[in-house]
């Protein structure tokens, strides 16, 4: 299985009562369809997955599934504290339809992650896995980096295929796709530095934004294959004030305002994450309307 | 509610299925009543908390409770990733016979942990609460501090009684111990800064070595309490060796491989921790050793 | 040489024009006689050591030797970025009847700063010098720890008498009280966390809030000398907010903003350093007199 | 002025004994010449700026102007800690014959660094100078970051003309593209993400490896200016090994070994840094000579 392409990392929706709001959900997939994703990140960091039940990250994923109806590439987060849970949460995810799983290293007990610690639990969870692995690096919310040294042992094993890397770290993201295995998908993990990670190497990336402005990001996906490296930038450099809104400034409430005024269901987070107060929201709102009005003026 | 004195933050037994050993962690209580320990940490850091599912931390509530037979105060370790789960935990761990829970800040989602933020995830869990709420700084597994100032603001809530800071930061811990509402606990975090600690107005600590030699802790409160500082200190150089090792350098694994040793019942933690292997096994034997021997002949 | 009791790390005045302003040094230091304090450390950070040039240290060094005329024990700051300058100034200093030389490990090229440079660095120094070399740990400043093995091994050298250290890591302090070779000195390197020092086994002190409040300080440790814990605790608590003024928070501005309200010459600092802004006066002459009046009251 | 191309960070040379090496210098210059780097970075990192007296660093300037015969853009380090050196440091460069000078952040009371102060650091020095001034941030070696915010305010002072940015974050590198004045140049501060950089506007860069491999180096910056992507991040990818070794993990002794085995003159570094061991030697002879031998395959 090799990753290539443009995957939303899609938030949860919940109602006001802070149940799934299936629905909903359901009209944001009917939305997405038409777009040029190619496919979503399930119950990943945006998905609030600390905050979701087992059981409710299952039925999240039978839904997508459903939803999708081999429209998209699905990959679901689910990554647990516990090597036996991911293990066990891989397997329902694969019953369910997902055809990928995307896995943090542990992280609470940081202090005892030891190279081989780290190795065992990812080797034990792709031994289990029917799908494929893709690690999933996030040291801002983990506190704990996946280095490219670990990662590229770990692309040898024969159902680990891939990593999503947020860390940001550009000469990491460089030395993986140096050194991991052939056939080991590497992704950018964020949109703010979606361009200078396909110079080096990467297949596509995971994005924030691309939940809301699909078609922009894809253009700079589209200028970079067809060599317009000017073209790449200018989307590139415009696509970073909207992407940190709805990422590491104001987190997955920022990104629920920004899908609330985009025409989508964005909705509340669940405690303890808060809806963004008034002033954020309309800081997203602007913020997104001067994008949405470039690449509107540069794609006419 | 007034902590004070010596608590253990109790490791979770498992046998070597996987599953919460009840026969062991009768051996290991029944011990423990023979000793000077004030209270036990159930389900904290030490008892691997995020490792056990919703009800298995009620069992271990239960167990404890029904074999304490009242002869310790017992701290519940109920954070839970959601607000409304840490919640529901605590209700829990009231009805399981608990006097207080032990509740972390937010961490997965830290760059949204606004004063705001923290303080409603708090008061929330403390207003559900039928017993005390403890709160609990972990930075070294959590990658996020909580701070004097928002630790003072939280003190004035009427069911927030404490706190557990295992940051090491004296100055912090002086500024708690200054500016928090009166009544209100502070806490050590470790035995290997309780006479610091206690020097600056600490009421008690939470020590892992607590588990393993609660006589020689009690001799630091003693020692202290009756101003013999000279003995104090002596005890508190020495003892911070063995702390370090079943804490910050081998981590819980560390802390089991020495209960072993040490005649109580340790065991395997849950992977995605890992037995130490033979050599650290072999360190933490010889450090034990030579503490105890310490320890017999300072005090004989 | 054994270093023992409280030292202030004075700040060097200079005229508005910002020339080393010696009247208003002797000023000083004629205030200073007649304090409790047993010692002056000269040209520290406290004394914007990077801001002076070689000769103007060397002059500093004389003249605060003249001016003391035997009542105080000297420690002049002679770190310099390179090996051979710190060897060289650190002769000048003793030529200039300083009586021991204070020394930061190098940090600039922190990335190469293996055990071994930083032993042949201290090792060349303490070598070169004819009077005792004292460590200076300042990881705020220097963006490097220097860690309790290091200092373990280093206290062996036979000109190498002591550490200054400023971490606040109270365990490491206590390891290095531990570890270190017999009659070796370790003193805190803040006002903020003396008591929990000395508790430890610190044998003394330098302290920016010393350069204002010597009598007090000097209360910290003689109750704890003669065992008033309680007394002890009161006054630490106390102090820290003035102490954090005048170091952490506001730097060398702000203990020269402290020192002019209390009828010191505190002066200018020299750029990149500025003076406090006026709100931040206000606020350092609040905590000033609000511990000032404390004091009087606990002390009469 | 527009900065553009590749410049190298060049060593200072030293003679056994421990002076400048002038002779050795004017060898390097000579093969430079020949080769395609457009500029020279003189006292920089690279060049042991902190080990080195004001009167060297002016010698230095000289020569090297002297040596380069106008055929270099040449950029003089000139910080030091105080401004009013670094501004007279910096008017030494120009009548030396340097064409921009290049300065840090305040870094060593880096907790007085506020907005403000550092904007009037570099305020001040630019006034000063009749060269334009580079901003340079370093923060592996400053322990600061000097954040895109302030690069942009700082971008439009007619004085200030670009900034060298060796932080590695490329986001941060993406946003001072963006948000800098037009005519600001932002500079890559490492050979390991030129390529990255470059994809998001840089217009050039300054590498170590630009020291030992010009060629290559210039061959990224060909490969991408004629839309050649692939090869460029073959190169890219390839560079990074041996550029990381003569900077961020053997630092400047790195550097140093490396040009002694590529024909230049590298020689000892100053104490405290310490000429790398043999192990390393090798070790960084192996991967000059893998990248060397995997270039001319390349380029044949």
């Amino acid at each position: 299985m090799i990753l290539k392409g443009m995957f939303a990392p899609i938030p949860t929706p919940f109602t006001p009562e802070g149940e799934i709001a299936f629905d909903a959900l359901e009209g944001n997939i009917r939305h997405w369809k038409q777009t040029p994703l190619d496919g979503l990140v399930i119950a990943g960091s945006n998905g609030e997955w600390p905050l979701l039940s087992f059981s409710e990250r299952v039925e999240l994923f039978k839904a997508c599934a459903d939803l999708s109806e081999g429209r998209f590439t699905l990959i679901a987060g689910t990554h647990c504290p516990s090597t036996s849970e991911t293990a066990e949460l891989s397997v329902a995810a694969s019953e369910a339809g997902c055809h990928a799983v995307l896995v943090l290293p542990p992280h609470y007990y940081k202090g005892q992650n030891s190279p081989e610690a780290v190795m065992k639990y990812f080797t034990t969870v792709a031994d289990a896995s029917f799908v494929p692995v893709v690690l999933y690096n996030m040291p801002a919310n983990t506190g704990w980096n996946l280095d490219w040294k670990l990662v590229s042992k770990l692309s040898t094993h024969r159902n680990i295929t891939g990593i999503k890397d947020s860390s940001g770290d550009i000469v990491q993201i460089s030395m993986i796709c140096k050194n991991a295995a052939e056939d080991f998908s590497v992704f950018a993990g964020s949109g703010s530095f979606l361009l200078p990670s396909l110079a080096v190497g990467c297949s596509g990336a995971t994005m924030g934004v691309a939940n809301i402005f699909p078609e922009a990001c894809r253009a700079i996906f589209d200028a970079f294959a067809e060599g317009k490296m000017d073209m790449a930038r200018r989307l590139q450099l415009a696509l970073i004030d909207i992407n940190q809104a709805v990422t590491k400034r104001f987190g997955v409430p920022g990104l629920k305002a920004a899908m609330d005024h985009a025409g989508l269901y964005g909705g509340p987070p669940r405690p303890p994450l808060e809806p963004v107060v008034e002033k954020v929201r309309n800081e997203i709102i602007a913020i997104h309307d001067e994008f949405k009005e470039y690449y509107e003026e540069v794609s006419s």
